[in-house]
Order: C-alpha cells, then sequence, then structure tokens
C-alpha cells in the first residue's frame, strides 16, 4: 500500500478551509501567520512562496516580511520580539538558512513559544517531550498524522528511527514512544504513540539487523537507498523522510529527487510505504497550516 | 563489577568542595541554593534535609523556605518570581509533592531555566534535547557520569532503556543518544552519548528478548526484579533506577529498599551493575550540587 501523502494533504487541507470558513462564518477573523524571510536565497523564496500559497487555499491569511540580507542579528530579534507581541498575528516562522553573520539558535530561541509553529523553540520541544500543550514540528506532526489517517496502529509497536536531527528523528521518536496524551484538533487519537522506539544513526552498529525487527521504520538520514530490501522485515511500514537529488541526464532539469529508501526493492515487501516525491513532503507543509490554526485556537493555560 | 555510586559521589563531593573553597579563596562568593517546601510530608522533610547537609558538605550555601500547606497557587508563584529575580540565588528547586490545590506543572514552568537546577522545566528539556547550554536532570545526569567515571563506554552501544518518565527515561534515553557536545564542567567527556538507544515501557512487547541485545540497560520502571537473569547478555552494564520498599520482617523497619532488578542473579553475568541502595541514589543527590555550581558559573548566552 502506498501511503498517498499529497492526497491526505488534500484532504486535510479541505478539512482546514471549512473549518476557517466557519470560523468567518460566526464573525470571527481569520488565523494569520507571518513569514520571515532574510536575503535572496532562491530555494528559500520557493519554500516561501509556496507555504503562502497553502495559506491562501485553505483562508490563511499570510504575511511575508523581507529583510535584506545585511540586516543586523540585533534588527532581526527585534522582529521578533515585535511579532511576539503583535496580538494580530497567531503564529510566525523564520525561515532558514540565515546569513552567516546572525545566530540561528538566537533567533529561533527568542520566539515566543506559543506563535511558534514551526515547533522548533526548545520550550515547545520540552513540552512535547513533558506531554504539555505543545506545537509539535511540521514534519513529526505530519508522520503521525499520516499513519493515524491509514490506520496504521503504533501501540506496542517497534518504530526504528534512522536519523537523530532536532526536526525529524528525535521528535518523531519522542512522539510515537509516548503515552498518546498529545491528541490534537482535527487528529484521529487512536493508536498514536505507545511505541516501542529505537533510535538509530551514523554510530549504530548492526543496522540492517535492528532494522528487521522493525513493524515501522522512518528514515531521515538524507542518503539515497540507505534503506535496503535485506533491512525490511516483510509487511513492515515504511516512512521516507528523505529528499535527495540524484544525477538524471533523461530528465529535463538533470536531477531527480529520491529518498532514503531503494523504492523499487523495498516497497514490493513492504506492508505500507510512503513515496518521495508525495509522501512526508505535502504532510509537513500542510502541519504548517494546522500549526497555524493551532495558535490561534489554543489556549495555553500551562 | 560494582558501580559504586556511593564511592563515585563522595569522590565528586571532593572535587566540587575544592572548586568551591577556590573560589572562596579568591574572594568571590559561594553558590547558593534555595529550596521550597510546602507543608510537611515526611518524606519531603528528610528529603529536603538530606540536600541541605549535602550543600554543607560542599561548602554550598542552602536555604529553606518553608510554606505551609495553606499557601496558595499565587503566593508560591510569586515566590518562584522572587527567586527567579533574587540575583544571590544562583539556582532553587521546589520539592515535590505539592499538595492539590496546586498545579506542578504551573510551578514547574515557572522556574527561570537558568536558576532551574532540578532541570525539570520545558526549556531546560528542549534544550537537552537540541544540545543546547541547559541543566540536564538529577538522575540522567548522574547516570551518565557513573558511567564515564568507570570508563564504560556508550559509542554504538545499543542502552535500552525500561520505563518513560519525564524525570528520568526520556532524559536519559536522549542524553545517551546524541553527539556528546553537552560535555559539561568537572565531567570526563569521552565516551558519552553516541548510544543506539530503545526506550521500552509498559506498552512493549517481548522486552525480554529485546534486552538481551542490549551492552547497556537502565531500568527505571518502580518494579521490583522486573529485570531478570534470563533478560541480560552476560558482560552486559545494568544500572538500576529502581527504589521499592519490600516487606522484610527480619529488617528492624520491617522493610527493606530493592531496586528494580533481581539482583542476586544478574549481578554473577553483568559486566558491570549498580547496587541499590549505593548505585544511582547518591549520584542523585550529588547532580543536584554540580548543577547548582553549573548554574552559578554558566553563562547562557544563547
Amino acid at each position: 500500500m502506498i501511503l498517498d501523502g499529497k492526497k491526505i494533504a488534500a484532504e486535510i487541507r479541505g478539512e482546514l478551509r471549512e473549518q476557517i470558513e466557519a470560523l468567518r462564518a460566526a464573525g470571527k477573523r481569520a488565523p494569520k501567520l507571518a513569514i520571515v524571510i532574510v536575503g535572496h536565497n532562491p530555494a528559500s523564496e520557493t519554500y516561501v512562496a509556496n507555504k503562502i500559497k497553502a495559506c491562501a487555499e485553505v483562508g490563511i491569511e499570510a504575511e511575508k516580511i523581507a529583510f535584506e540580507s545585511e540586516v543586523t542579528e540585533t534588527e532581526l530579534l527585534a522582529e521578533v520580539q515585535r511579532l511576539n507581541n503583535d496580538p494580530a498575528i497567531d503564529g510566525f516562522i523564520v525561515q532558514l538558512p540565515l546569513p552567516e553573520h546572525i545566530c540561528e539558535t538566537k533567533i529561533l530561541t527568542a520566539i515566543d513559544y506559543r506563535k511558534d509553529v514551526d515547533g522548533l523553540t526548545p520550550e515547545n520541544v520540552g513540552r512535547t517531550v513533558q506531554g504539555l500543550p505543545s506545537i509539535i514540528s511540521a514534519t513529526p506532526r505530519g508522520i503521525r498524522e499520516l499513519l493515524a489517517r491509514y490506520n496504521i496502529p503504533t501501540e506496542g509497536k517497534h518504530v526504528v528511527v534512522i536519523g537523530r536531527s532536532n526536526i525529524v528523528g528525535k521528535p518523531v521518536a519522542l512522539l510515537l514512544m509516548q503515552r498518546p496524551y498529545l491528541s490534537l484538533p482535527g487528529m484521529s487519537a487512536s493508536s498514536l504513540g505507545d511505541a516501542t522506539v529505537t533510535i538509530c544513526h551514523s554510530k549504530t552498529q548492526d543496522l540492517a539487523s535492528i532494522c528487521r525487527t522493525a513493524d515501522i521504520i522512518i528514515v531521515a538520514a538524507g542518503s539515497p537507498k540507505l534503506l535496503t530490501a535485506e533491512m525490511v522485515k516483510p509487511g513492515a511500514t515504511i516512512v521516507d523522510v528523505g529528499i535527495n537529488r540524484v544525477d538524471d541526464p533523461a530528465s529535463p532539469k538533470g536531477y531527480r529527487l529520491v529518498g532514503d529508501v531503494d523504492f523499487e526493492h523495498v516497497e514490493p515487501i513492504a506492508g505500507a510505504i510512503t513515496p518521495v516525491p508525495g509522501g512526508v513532503g505535502p504532510m509537513t507543509i500542510v502541519s504548517l497550516l494546522q500549526n497555524t490554526l493551532q495558535a490561534y485556537d489554543l489556549k495555553f493555560d500551562i
């Protein structure tokens, strides 16, 4: 079975559109997301344009706030504070990477966690770990949602996560390991969390035999064809977070995008698998929209 | 080999005493810890007395701030804010449990992470996850220190953690899994972190066979004799975090303390093992002292 992230993301966008229309119909304002971008990195420009387009599709107001790359750290911190305090802004993100003279960590940690719709502040990460109300970063949230919508249970299952990044590996491991007290608006609550989770990475010995014991494998290592058929137990669920460019003279662009999984050989034995593109990617963008609505809706009373 | 927490904790106390004497000799003030206690729970009174005694032994100034159990949440929050702002206090802890009319989470999340020497605020937990400067909660820090001082490497080893509590299971798993960028004052930096980590809990299926693949097992489940000899690979390192009372008519108190490990049968096959008492317990108290000195010393520039 193919886990069709594109289709599920479209379904969720439809649900979000209805919820936001209902808000408007009740006389309330629309949720509003601000996106801060510094400089003119072409990839960043494209990502930001896609996010703004996705907002428009569901009725979230989006504001792009552009700075030239000469902006100082102090000026950018002041903008973060302004956005933290602006009641018309429900959530905001600072598009990475930032120019070298600006400390990304300093900027990110300055964001009020209640508006941190990328879910990357330490406060949000710690809250997620502790099971407190939090905004979960987009990719882990999207992965959990995709599994939930395909009714793939995680309770008591062995999940192997390959990769220990702050934006995917560590948070998705925590999310799937814990008690399912983090059910979120618009998300099916059943069978989320309660997995036995193993986190593997570059120092792991005998990755293949660990993977063969997994019911669910989440690969976020940034390495094409890292996960091969010999590493997969028949019937296992495979979630491929990788996005790698490989040369392809047959393609007009000279390259194509592939994940971290040897899809051709793994797909026949997997019980379920995400394609690249069209799997985790679309879920990540729609998670940002869900997070924005959550920031609009949620009262963080603790 | 017995991992003698009592002996190592005494060594560390000796090192702390020397460091604090050197500060005083240089004309600086001593570090100061405040301990907030509410009501008259006898166990809490004992814990607080032990912590104050441990502070005195190394030259940390300690102040006990006692409230009657009728104190309101608002009053206690005001005290937390006062301590956050008092430059004479380097760190403080609020002894748990609190009376039922006070939300523990609300109190704990109000503590400034730079003074949170119990390392339990979401900000500190998130910072630990992300590898940023942080104060690590006492038991995980003590476990890592104990392994380091006995030169037990974790890099590339398979660590199985049994238990997913906020104060032990989750943070120790994160600590041992990550890149060893969290080296701390007074701690040997080698071989910390970089383990492959599996987190098991009450929903885990076939715990025994997972444990048998482990090089290091950390048990923090609160269940006597949970870990038996059949679950242990010969030569594995066993860290027992459990403290359970079991009836013992032969003891003057009518009970004795045991861990989560069937020590009698596991010890002969383990490569190294912590006793209960005298293993993780003393390391936990000394970690609080180390955290207080860290809060005194450390500049959190991000």
